[in-house]
């Protein structure tokens, strides 16, 4: 009898294995198959909602919010819009085999960069199902074998999404390996998919800080991660206030859950006096707590009072920290020190300072007069996202099919020795 | 008193702080650093020199080889080196700053993404100690930290040349964390390094596959790594046979002790019974041993029998892996089975062959008609190299200026809001 362990062994082999085949296929190839596993889908959706019950039977029973629940529930209009995100997909340009730039030497060796796809990508992710459909799309679309590892609470809807995409490539003679999931619903899944260095070439996480963690932790394969997103806000001595409020208001009341929030509000001292009573009134007519220090409450006094804890919080709820600091060096050293890498605006009326910031702050997604929620791969006209990295190499920021891709260097010669 | 460990701690968290004002300084201001350095070492050449005895006295109580013993060695001539690669790394563009595309969002967001430096990076090498000059130039023109780590063969040296250098940070009242050498010799300089992820980015270890091994299993910090190069070229049946022989020699003679050189020669099955003798006539008579398999001793029965760790082997020395193969197909099947993805070649007449092979190989260099030995940053025109990565996360193939940053995301606006 096979134990787990070899059991995924054998799946990220075959993987591997999978991804020659993948690397070589035409950009029509890939389109084609990936409108087929939409079309699939959708013709298949009786099963998938079948399947799908069987995982919210379990997940009642094991008393999942119906927070939770929803999240999990696949019916025709939600396996529609995976079909959609699909397309979507397929209708993007192929980063593979895009020549980044070429150049001639002074031998006449013309040396370039051709983009490949980076071989075998491993996705863990947690309850929503559609990220089964999404992920894969990505991942074929810019040439790589996937190995996905969804979450037990959706065991069997993960399954059958995976199977009916898996024989679409089977229809078409592509290795079935280059599609894959992990059917072990136990924590074992996860870590045995973590030692598979040889034929892994990149993990990436989505979900809680918890499950990034662990993976990190135990992971033998490069991770892309994200831990969360604790986005700043700078509003300068020349900013427009309706034009602050605006985006102030957007980016912590529009969807407060998302990693791309605002989570502390920074406020030059200059404008202390009159900007704060004006964002404390918009603010707390929306129901938002605001935790301020000092300075803040000295002109919000039913502000609560912050703590050290608060700035480096993530609250992902109605509440957001405000602290008052002195102009732009103030700022930039808060967020230095504070935030996650994530998302950082400054709303200015000010050339010199929007250049700065811009240039000084070193997040991953660093704006002027914008909302944080923006900071999104689709906002971004990435075209679509596998994930969002908080870490500098590889990726930084929202990752887009580019990001599952690496370059070569090409060189055509005619016979050039080296002296 | 504080331990290595906590020393080390401290090192790495200095180097974290002054990271933030390296990313800050001006082009010019970095090469005037850079500069300053070249000559600071040029004016203390007797100090580096006399330093540089101790470590020659001690590496010949050890025992180590004339060959170890030389590459040890500092002379005037070899400090004039040492501070021309300073200046000639001041001399090349400023990678931080560039904007390699921007945008605009139909909201008229306008997006673009511009180059930042990673923040800390840490080199741990072996020997050589022009490398403690050379890797700080790089770090420091990328608008990094950095903290190196050298070998325990060069310690002195290596800390007269971080000291000199690190004096010229000093005077332009650049923090000194920007530059710094872990000055433990002990293995436990190294391991202690590899433990400080929160304030190291990454790691780039310089030496033999011992030292890059020994990095790897222990570095909590994501690792920029090459274990090692089997170079290969593959004769397709309408190679111009002077060339292929030209460029079969160089890859093999010229130097046969580096990563770049040719190991394992794959030749065409139909012009197997007249290039066979002819490319092991020319070898030989340079005193190449060549292992060939079967279908290749057929036509050079003088030639060793190759075993299966043959494919495999990094010889670098005067021994050449040579067999017989199915045309392109049989090439790429070889080259994907067993190379190190690093570089290889196919020298061709035909077209088709020829982008094919650029196509499908993907190792970090892919060549068409051009020896191995052009795989090097210098070479293909990066106007240095920090090192060689064959592995697809972040950088691949010979490692630039460009690979010690990474790219955030910038965002214009003039008060979106997401709807």
């Amino acid at each position: 009898m096979t134990t787990v362990a070899e059991k995924i062994r054998a799946i990220a082999a075959k993987a591997r294995e999978a991804s020659f085949a993948m690397a070589k296929l035409s950009t029509a190839a890939k389109n084609e198959l990936l409108i087929d596993m939409a079309l699939a889908l959708v013709n298949n959706a009786e099963h998938i909602i079948a399947e799908n019950r069987k995982d919210l039977e379990a997940g009642e029973k094991r008393g999942l919010s119906s927070a939770m629940l929803d999240r999990l529930m696949l019916d025709h209009s939600r396996i529609n819009g995976m079909a959609e995100a699909i397309r979507e997909v397929a209708a993007l340009p192929d980063p593979v085999g895009e020549v980044t730039g070429m150049w001639k030497r002074p031998n006449d060796l013309m040396v370039g960069r051709m983009r490949i796809p980076l071989g075998v990508i491993g996705i863990i992710y947690e309850s929503r199902p559609n990220v089964t459909s999404d992920a894969a799309a990505l991942c074929l679309k810019s040439g790589n074998a996937v190995v996905l590892r969804g979450g037990s609470e959706a065991i069997h809807s993960n399954v059958a999404i995976a199977e009916i995409c898996a024989q679409e490539l089977k229809k078409r003679n592509i290795p079935e390996g280059a599609l894959s999931l992990v059917p072990f619903p136990e924590r074992e899944g996860v870590t045995e998919m973590l030692k598979q260095e040889e034929y892994i070439d990149v993990i990436i996480p989505r979900g809680g800080e918890n499950l990034i963690r662990f993976v990190v932790e135990h992971s033998k394969i490069p991770v892309i991660k994200h831990y969360k997103g604790v986005c700043h806000i700078f509003v300068d001595a020349s900013a427009d206030f309706e034009m602050a409020r605006n985006i102030i208001v957007n980016a912590k009341v529009q969807r407060p859950g998302v990693c791309n929030a605002l989570e502390t509000l920074l406020v030059h001292r200059e404008i202390a006096p009159t900007f704060i009573p004006f964002i404390y009134d918009a603010l707390s007519g929306l129901k938002v707590e605001v935790r301020g220090d000092e300075a803040f409450r000295q002109f919000a006094p039913q502000a609560t009072a912050a703590v050290e804890e608060d700035w480096e919080a993530e609250y992902l709820d109605l509440i957001l920290a405000a602290k008052v600091v002195d102009g732009l060096d103030g700022a930039i050293d808060h967020i230095n020190r504070y935030c996650s890498l994530h998302t950082e605006s400054i709303i200015t009326g000010n050339y010199a300072n929007a250049q700065r910031f811009i240039r000084e702050v070193n997040s991953g997604v660093v704006m002027v007069n914008a909302s944080t929620r923006f900071s999104d791969g689709n906002q971004l006209g990435l075209g679509a996202e596998i994930g969002i990295s908080t870490t500098k190499l590889h990726s930084f920021g929202p990752m887009g099919l580019e990001d599952l891709t690496t370059r070569k260097f090409i060189v055509y010669g005619d016979g050039q020795i080296r002296p």
